[in-house]
């Protein structure tokens, strides 16, 4: 456990409270000074030592990150008089960023200005983040408080895995998520490159993979070079996920002759699992899975590779004689022992190659050697099988992104808690980090970020800061506060919300729209996937996708009807009473927009929830008790509104759902 | 003036009523008929006739634009197997786009399908626009009314000036500005390239012009090419400005002895006139003229080629002996002799290259060639002066778009209005249209476009639609939905404003700040001038900079208090019930952020505003008068209330104003 100078939990109170800055990751140590380091225009931030270019460069994208969110134009005109304002130690890489960096740094800020030392660059830019997260505006102007931080990350893998096969990415996508990823710490980009719906990358060897796989929406081999060395720059690995021997229908596609079963096949538009899949027993399928590989390996330096491996359906394989034949020729027990059998031949290749493989939960196997890395998604049980069969692995169950769950049921998941915990600390060692995942079949280019950021990064934290740091208040303070100065990295998870809207109200101006969105939390994967039948063809331009996954407003809320302070319930009966007023004018705006025909019924129930509101608060104030008819009646509908309507929760049930319980408490007379 | 199939007064009600399409600028002609074109994944424009490569990226470009504005994946998986949406015929250009080319097109939409026809692809870049306004989301989901459009240019010149020298604006800014324009159906971009404050372009044979004159921001000329070729893509022509011989001290950093006289000059920080000013009676300056502008003639392919010719100040004329004498020689009246012989020699430079020469109205004097053409910022005058020579000219006085004066202040402004209004029809016709003016004293990168959009869309009106098209209300309906809709060309007019109240707040929730700044208008040049000492190092990142220059809020609040139904008279009850209780949740957040300082006083005003708001309510429902020692009190508070404050306009005073003044109307009992 980390050395702790002071509480990290009275720290994180003290640097957080008013307009203090808010840290996520929160460091292991914060130890509060008196005084600030103002950030005007003279600021500028050196790199000490011998020539660092790599430095260099990495404080020029800082000085123009700090220029953005101050506002301030910083290294323009004139040489500034003063002496450096921060002033950075580490050594120039030798090697690309790997497993097991020193990522520690420590950060000393005063008046006279801020010391940065770090044993490797990569921690350094660590200490860079939390510099600009550090800086608000306050009595004088912009400034940074004084205080000393001692940080290092709690585990070394630290991920975000992109699916970027259901609904195509842009590089321009992947690199504004990356720099985001990178202002969290987070230092693995795990690139879902294949999947049934398309093969996103180019292959000078088998063109006909994204020729007839990837409807055009590909990689070139020079724009992964180019995402590759954009990651390393921000200290970021990039570990390629190549999902055999399902997942492989675009594959089939361009190679039918790959397939376990004869056919033709077509890249896939509708989600789900699918039949086909690779040919285990067929020497062709290793020789095509050599060449490729072999190429694909030379592309991505980092020593991980990812062979996929999760749902693999027996269907073709159980319906063909000849693979069965081989099975018990090699005496593979059923589909399991066929996919190790697979993953044994791919491993040789990959070890060939110099790579060490990684697979989803499915590829653990006795057969397979010690050196394979397993990332679950069923849970941490896989995890501690692993461990203790001397396996490493990553967590990603808990830290779905597409789930759409809220960010404290990411942040309650730790890779060492549930059947984890019981690990001895040498096993508990090979459990390396974790990732969290964005699957894309609800999401397109326009709205992936919104998906993932603010809530990735309360997962980037859970793999960064000590364990005991796990307060949900705090947390969700600082989530704000920190989604907010994301926005300086680039990346567009608020952006898109107005336009989304506007886009929807069409030529009517859209604020009871805006209203009623801001009342409502956006639903994932499994309500989307049973509310309609969705292809990759089908827009995603709908209420559900421009609503946000949590709603801050209700969350304020729920707070201030638990809280019950006059100053809250003024603030509620404000927002009860433009719900109550909204419907009619929602109404008026949708006339015969079909876009919002599924959205009128959640508009009648959210001014019902005004009108509620506002009687449970006259039922508060008054010495009368609510009428048990009354509250029984609203309780039901309550129940009714917090089902999901249009692929969406009308979240603004919650708050008055706490009001009614306080009123179902108040002791009769 | 154009035929109209049906008053296009009468058209227009009927396109915006609801959520009809809003389009601006209005066409000529409009004839609506029934039914609509629905806008899905199957959609596809194609090109008529022969191969057309410009045409081909012209649809390229709009397939994705339309895919943006609605959400919908078009042009994706497998080919449409519907007959084209749209078909669009126009010949391919055989040149870039110049002045006076055709640019009608008439557009028929028909549930069944549509075509655009134009003479010149010109035309059809037009035509695709005004499909992009026509789609709106509707009880078939997206869709294009059915009807017929004919339309064409007033005037052939409607441009937007771009100074880019007292704040930089990189290339990005200009090519989302660009696409912009081209929304609007502008077509002139005049780039202003060099001024006191910076020389912003490479020259290869003056190297130190940018070397020493720009704080190393400038455009490289392979750049320079870029953007001509993208504003050619989208019909717009590129008039450079090299502003001589005043505003020319950035010049003189790289090249003192140019300067009439004697001294060390650096770059420009303040605002205003300065004195320095090229020497009009040395051959050398005439020598460094000639060799510069060649070279930049060259780059830019417009016949047109601006020399400025603004604010020349003759301190340092008069100052010398040499010139003094110099003037005296060559019978030269004054400094206004001096800048005409000047004036003369660089008009022989830039006609020797086959330019013809274009500067502001100063330029204007007997002794300079008939084709020279005045950009006037002073007044009508100086246009019908010029017409009445026989001297073309453009109008940008009244289109200022840095003094941020409201929409409906430029669009009363008619090229040919005032003393323009009496000239015979040979003489209009040297009126060529008109330029929006974009200064940069108080604009950055980050907030320049949300002072030119969407008020210049209504210059673009004013100059293209018929001249009878004047009615303010329909104007301001079709503005905010154009503004809207102009986000989905990349142009960040709308997008700033959430960051920068953000970065305000710290890390504070930002609503209460939010709900003042969408109350305040922000004020430009003059209040901004003569509010503090601004320079180009000062951050323009305050409460002024992300406050929109006009408020579409306290517009329609405007609107509800003139017309007082009860649904109006609710909505303000709601507001002013928000403003009323703002203030005290506005200094929590506010605390002792300096930022945030000078706002304070607003909020107090802006609670007060609420308060009198409902009690203005109660007596207008009441029946008793307003107490006139209240009335006469609260006018003297709004008096002083829409007195400029931190450099903004307090617009919330307004609606509380017109319902004063009912009140005061109101006959005493």
């Amino acid at each position: 456990m980390p050395r702790l100078s002071v509480p990290f939990v009275l720290a994180a109170a003290s640097l957080t409270a008013s307009a203090a800055p808010a840290l996520m990751p929160m460091p292991v140590e914060v130890t509060p000074s008196t005084g600030r380091l103002v950030v005007d225009g003279s600021f500028h931030a050196v790199a000490a030592g011998p020539a660092n270019a790599f430095l260099e460069a990495a404080l020029a994208r800082f000085q123009a990150r700090l220029a953005r969110q101050t506002g301030i134009p910083i290294g323009f005109g004139q040489p500034p008089a003063r002496p450096a304002t921060l002033t950075v130690t580490c050594a120039a890489p030798t090697a690309p960023p790997s497993l097991g960096d020193d990522e520690s740094y420590t950060l000393d800020v005063s008046p006279a200005g801020a010391q940065l030392q770090a044993a490797t660059c990569y921690g350094a830019l660590h200490g860079l983040e939390t510099f600009l997260q550090l800086v608000t505006p306050e009595a004088g102007g912009f400034a940074a408080p004084a205080g000393h931080i001692a940080d290092r990350p709690r585990f070394p893998w630290r991920g975000l895995m992109l699916d970027v096969c259901r609904h195509w990415m842009p590089i321009a996508v992947v690199e504004r998520n990356l720099d985001a990823m990178a202002a969290v710490k987070m230092n693995v980009f795990h690139w879902h490159l294949s999947e049934d719906q398309g093969f996103r990358i180019e292959s000078k060897r088998f063109p006909k993979l994204q020729e007839l796989g990837s409807d055009g929406l590909y990689y070139t081999q020079d724009q992964v070079r180019e995402v590759i060395a954009y990651a390393a720059a921000r200290g970021i690995r990039v570990v390629p996920e190549f999902d055999i021997p399902g997942h492989t229908q675009s594959w089939l596609a361009a190679y039918p002759e790959l397939a376990a079963a004869p056919g033709t096949y077509e890249v896939g538009r509708v989600w789900g699992v699918y039949d086909p899949v690779l040919d285990p027993t067929r020497e062709e399928t290793y020789h095509f899975l050599e060449a490729l590989l072999t190429e694909m390996a030379a592309l991505f330096p980092d020593p991980y590779f990812h062979i996929g491996g999760d749902e693999v359906r027996a269907v073709q394989w159980n319906a063909s004689p000849g693979i069965q034949s081989f099975a018990r020729e090699h005496k593979l027990e059923g589909a399991h022992g066929l996919q190790a059998y697979f993953n044994q031949r791919v491993q040789k290749i990959l070890e060939k190659n110099g790579k060490t493989m990684i697979g989803w939960d499915e590829i653990l196997h006795p057969d397979l050697p010690a050196s394979i890395v397993i990332q679950s998604w069923r849970g941490q049980k896989s995890l501690a099988d692993a461990a203790k069969q001397g396996r490493r692995g990553i967590l990603s169950w808990g830290y779905y992104l597409d789930h759409l769950e809220p960010a404290r049921q990411h942040y309650a998941v730790d890779p060492l808690g549930g059947q984890a915990s019981g690990l001895s600390s040498e096993e508990a060692a090979r459990v390396l980090g974790g990732e969290a995942c964005m699957w894309s079949e609800y999401v397109s280019a326009e709205t992936v970020d919104s998906r993932i950021w603010p809530r990735a990064a309360v997962i980037a934290e859970r793999l960064w800061s000590p364990k005991e740091v796990t307060d949900v208040d705090s947390m969700y303070t600082r989530m704000e506060s920190v989604s907010r100065w994301l926005e300086w990295t680039g990346v567009q998870h608020r952006a898109g919300y107005g336009p989304m809207l506007d886009r929807l109200a069409g030529d009517m101006p859209v604020t009871a729209l805006r209203i009623l969105a801001d009342a409502c939390e956006a639903l994932g994967l499994g309500p989307r996937a049973r509310a309609r039948k969705y292809t990759s063809l089908v827009p995603l331009d709908r209420f559900v996708d421009a609503v946000r996954p949590e709603s801050e407003l209700v969350r304020s809320m729920e707070k201030d009807a638990a809280q019950q302070s006059p100053e809250a319930l003024a603030r509620l009966r404000e927002q009860f009473t433009i719900w109550s007023a909204n419907n009619a004018r929602f109404q008026a705006l949708a006339g015969d927009n079909e876009l919002l025909a599924e959205v009128k019924p959640l508009s009648r129930d959210l001014s019902a929830l005004g009108a509620t509101g506002l009687q449970a608060l006259g039922y508060l104030v008054s010495t009368q008790p609510a009428p048990a008819d009354w509250l029984a009646a609203q309780n039901t509908e309550i129940t009714r509104m917090l089902r999901p309507n249009a692929e969406v929760t009308l979240a603004a049930a919650r708050p008055v759902k706490v009001l009614l319980e306080k009123l179902g408490r108040k002791p009769q007379p």
